[in-house]
């Protein structure tokens, strides 16, 4: 897509240097990311969803809950991290959490995927906005906590909206769903709290397995 | 939607408060956004964008260019500001530019679909969201006009990765096409020079028609 049709060059294209023509073309590579499909399923029409509609309803949900976030955050650096959050996947692939295969090699393809895509940018801002997804991988800053906190909630409400969505994958059963389940309630207690039901309600009506037992 | 399939209530779940419950039907609402189609083509891919995508591609615009604009801007503000402001098409639809029909009584559309949706929040927070919507449209401050220069540029961008898009819509010529993009110049100089390459080359190659003359 980057060479289908590259921005003009030449004689009269002086306004467009090195450094705008690299921001450019990084902006009109992460047009890919609408195309990267997630296992979740939307509320509002029968298809999957995509990284960068997940990726902007994250950013509404931070704007919306950080209220309940146990930590003061930055909702403006957490609203960075989920933005940039999954860019990476444009290379590296979506890994749904409870597909085993997809998981297995993750953590190599996706740092394989960051190394290819950040260097698109000039080097000041690869730097940084690289900066900005490690930070959200090592979850160790009270936005990225927030941040990684709804990238579990938001496809458990979509589950809830669908009466299981990813809930039914084979791989899925309450203890991995939990597990989940657990980075929304080490960021915040509310809404940790909230998840509490969701998973509740969701193994009394049927839609998450229970896992199995050993007899 | 909303009514599909509520929340839990009664017994056990407590913890989804009227307040929280209010928000996160806000969220699920908001899933609807990802159904509004623009009349923009993506480049990744042989579809429409919708709004969801086009809020995403905007943050991350506003995080990378953030630089070019003409008065300093706070990047966290000018991206809550693109996340908000297309949610009320949820309710008034989008209304392409390039449409005489769509854009008559788009103010009056857009301000009955605000009333309704923001009201779903619990009311400071109506209050609040609502303010950054208003402040997008009325774009008075130093982040709504950088946020407003970012909503012309992405879809220049995607119609020069399409070789025309909708610069080759009916109602689009040349002097159209310059009105949209006096809102990239007043913002960024530098962002400004490249949309008046963009609009050469395009007028150059044949993407963009002439004005019509009244001989």
């Amino acid at each position: 897509m980057i060479d289908r049709n590259p921005l003009p060059d030449g004689e009269g294209a002086e306004a467009i240097d090195e450094r705008i023509r690299a921001q450019l073309t990084f902006i009109a590579e992460a047009d890919k990311l609408k195309t990267v499909l997630r296992a979740s399923p939307l509320a509002a029409a029968d298809r999957r969803e995509n990284d960068a509609e997940h990726s902007w309803h994250l950013a509404l949900m931070v704007l919306l809950l950080a209220e309940y976030a146990d930590e003061p955050v930055d909702v403006g650096h957490a609203m960075k991290l989920v933005i940039v959050h999954d860019l990476i996947e444009i290379y590296a692939g979506d890994s749904p959490v409870f597909d085993p295969d997809a998981v297995r090699d993750q953590v190599a393809r996706e740092q394989a995927a960051a190394d290819r895509l950040f260097t698109l940018l000039p080097a000041d801002q690869a730097g940084w906005v690289r900066g900005l997804w490690d930070e959200f991988e090592a979850g160790a800053t009270p936005e990225a906590r927030f941040a990684k906190a709804m990238d579990r909630l938001e496809p458990m409400l979509l589950n809830w909206l669908n009466e299981g969505g990813t809930w039914g994958m084979p791989g899925a059963t309450e203890s991995k769903i939990r597990a989940r389940e657990a980075g929304v309630v080490s960021a915040s207690t509310r809404l940790g709290a909230v998840t509490d039901v969701l998973v509740a309600e969701g193994l009394r009506r049927g839609w998450i397995r229970p896992d199995p037992t050993d007899d």
